[in-house]
């Protein structure tokens, strides 16, 4: 009988998942693969707390260097998070001959391209299917089964705290505090939600999600990110009565060589079955070129569907080193999963100000004659075609709410049309949603 | 550069599929995975048609032998379909050192135990991912992502033709025969849809998704299959009334340690996502212990589909042949496919009678006093309590739709309280749909 020795870095919700179901499925895993994997070490600053967990069997420490200097261990998890020391872990894990599973989208994000890098020279895996979509298996899909596709774009809800924000505010008519706060009760946002709420947790993912889609390492910093904060209750029954639902996406594409990836609340039609995933559940969507349309939903956080897909690929290479003795020539069709690295080029991202899409504004116009034609000439100006205007009535003061949907339109142009009206002194306030159709 | 030579039997529908994926994506799939795959050998029993597909540097043949006894050729592609020859075919192709790819759904249904077991033998592999669910990554989901996991469930969508033609009634109004007619001309169902209609497609890949969900093989012939002939307008109509959406299921689940694995019409809550995946699409929902609710959504027939879902079997098998050059102990964690056989069960079948369910039944009553009193008094001495109870109002004759749905219930009991009520004398016709919430 195999047997596969890991060790663990990082003893948190998702670490305590990882011992759970080793624990439990010690018996299944043997059955079902043929092979058995002993937890064999777990390192924490903190190895006193009791997580509910038995620890017995396994080692406790405070010294990393045990599961770096343990020969006996073949797969390290990192499940600390953070770009330091986990970067310099993962690093060293890969220097000691160890394969590396990973739920680190932050650090992928950022630091990728030299990870993946390293473990290709040095022939060894990285696992980071919990990085993406929680339990979705987003990422061996693109990787394994979509392989001859290429993607004319990946559509995501990659956070479930926004997801649950956004659709307690459009199921229960909650205001945005209220959602926030709720979804703080029931532990499905942080005390600190600043990186879910402002998209930058989304577009780590955006950026995993670009390299497995379309091969390519991206900036970080150059992606767009806009959050969920701007969103009133208001903007969510106007898109109701348009036949939108409003989600935060993760929206990537290929245009003319360069990447257009961003991260905004967009308006998603209501009939469209992404539009319709809600609560806590994430969902990526691809279109490509031989598959035509494809659609995962499933959980994208909590402490056991993470630690699924950690084990999910801990399992895949231990399988893969059990089996795999002599490695003569490097290939990339599945694992070594970190061997990704060579085929993989640097992307251009596209501004924001150059992409092109719909628009939903919503103008906080003075009830006067003239404005309507004054705005949709300056509209008309920039170069943007109206599919739709909707004039609210007056709800209290001078301003009526004014809805226009465009037809697609540069970003740029729309920026510029704004900022004109807002000089036009009738307009009190706008909104701009980018719609996805 | 290491290069993967293909033989592919088969050179229909599909087999040109893989033939032009291969072609447009030479490049494509060299860049992206660091090898060459070439197609050297097609046999067919037509070798002449123009199938509108260059076949330059190709070697077309109408001896299978050629495929077989050609030492070069790394992996068979069996796209022929039926049982026999390809059965005896892949046999063959193991026995002669190649590992083999496969679309042949009822061919694994029935023979799937000999073959896997041949091929762990062997120590070949077998890729069927587009056996089931076109190219929803279903089965490599099930293999290598929610390894960890033990299903409360698995449901499935998994026949395009059906789910076409039941939406086509549900959405506009049209009779089965006119939305099969209609399928039939858009190229959605077979000149001869039998397989498909009377739920023996679904029931093969039912018997497949139980392998892969649940490491049992099952007997074919003992799964209910129960095909949407007998489905109405009038049913889907009342369905909707209800909240509910018809949909012709793939279901299974382990009771006790037997399986229920059948296939029907099935009443979907109208909300559930599942319930919404209309069209051609194919849809498969598995409740995990581990990651909770997951759903996949994609194009379930097709050439390029079904093409691009085979070429990610022969990329992952071409890939780990090239990484793996020496197998000293067996495992199975991935590759090579084929080795699923040791650790897979025999699986015993919950006969129908002893599934339990909800029902909705329509009973076509005589409008008289007492019918109701008599009819529900049936079902309680049959132990079938009743959810509710509609009666629609008479359309003409004599005879009014009484609706009923049920609690979960013994399907013996329902079937001999039905069967008692026909004899009561006041019931013209019965139709049952079971419920699944």
């Amino acid at each position: 009988m195999n047997q596969i020795n890991v060790g663990l870095i990082g003893f948190g919700i998702i670490g305590t998942g990882v011992v759970k179901i080793l624990q439990k499925k010690a018996e299944f895993i043997e059955k079902k693969l043929g092979f058995k994997v002993s937890l064999k070490t777990i390192c924490d600053l903190d190895v006193e707390t009791d997580r509910g967990v038995s620890t017995e069997g396994i080692k406790l420490t405070k010294e990393v260097n045990d599961i770096f200097n343990d020969d006996a261990i073949h797969i390290v998890i990192e499940l600390m998070g953070g770009y330091e020391p986990a970067r310099t872990f993962i690093l060293k894990a890969l220097e000691k001959g160890k394969d590396v599973v990973t739920a680190n989208k932050a650090l992928l994000a950022v630091h990728g391209e030299e990870l993946f890098k390293k473990a290709y020279e040095l022939d060894r895996s990285i696992g980071f299917e919990a990085s993406t979509g929680g339990c979705i298996p987003i990422l061996r899909s693109l990787r394994e089964s979509f392989t001859v596709n290429s993607y004319d774009y990946v559509l995501g809800i990659v956070n479930g705290t926004c997801n649950y924000i956004l659709s307690q505010m459009s199921e229960k008519g909650a205001s945005f505090n209220d959602a926030l706060k709720k979804a703080q009760e029931l532990g499905f946002a942080e005390a600190d939600p600043t990186f879910d709420l402002e998209g930058v947790d989304s577009a780590h993912k955006a950026s995993i999600l670009t390299t497995m889609g379309y091969q390519k390492f991206i900036s970080f910093e150059s992606i767009y990110k806009e959050g969920i904060k701007g969103i009133t209750v208001n903007d969510i029954k106007y898109a109701k009565e348009l036949g939108y639902n409003i989600k935060l996406i993760a929206f990537i594409k290929e245009i003319n060589g360069r990447m257009d990836v961003r991260v905004h609340p967009a308006m998603l039609d209501e009939n469209s079955e992404i539009a319709n995933v809600s609560g806590v559940l994430n969902a990526v969507q691809v279109e490509g070129d031989m598959i035509g349309f494809s659609l995962m939903v499933g959980e994208g956080a909590g402490s056991l569907p993470t630690a699924s897909a950690v084990l999910g690929d801990v399992l895949e290479i231990a399988g893969d080193y059990i089996n795999r003795k002599n490695n003569e020539e490097k290939c990339f069709a599945t694992p070594p999963l970190g061997t990704l690295a060579k085929n993989i080029d640097k992307g251009e991202i596209l501004p924001i100000e150059e992409i092109i899409t719909e628009y939903y504004l919503l103008f906080q116009v003075i009830d006067k004659p003239n404005v309507l034609s004054q705005l949709t000439g300056t509209l008309g100006r920039n170069d943007i075609s109206i599919s739709r205007v909707v004039q609210k009535e007056r709800a209290e003061g001078e301003y009526v709410p004014l809805i226009i949907l465009t037809h697609e339109s540069v970003e740029k142009n729309v920026q510029n049309a704004i900022a004109e009206i807002k000089k036009e002194g009738y307009c009190d306030g706008v909104s701009l949603i980018r719609v996805i159709n």
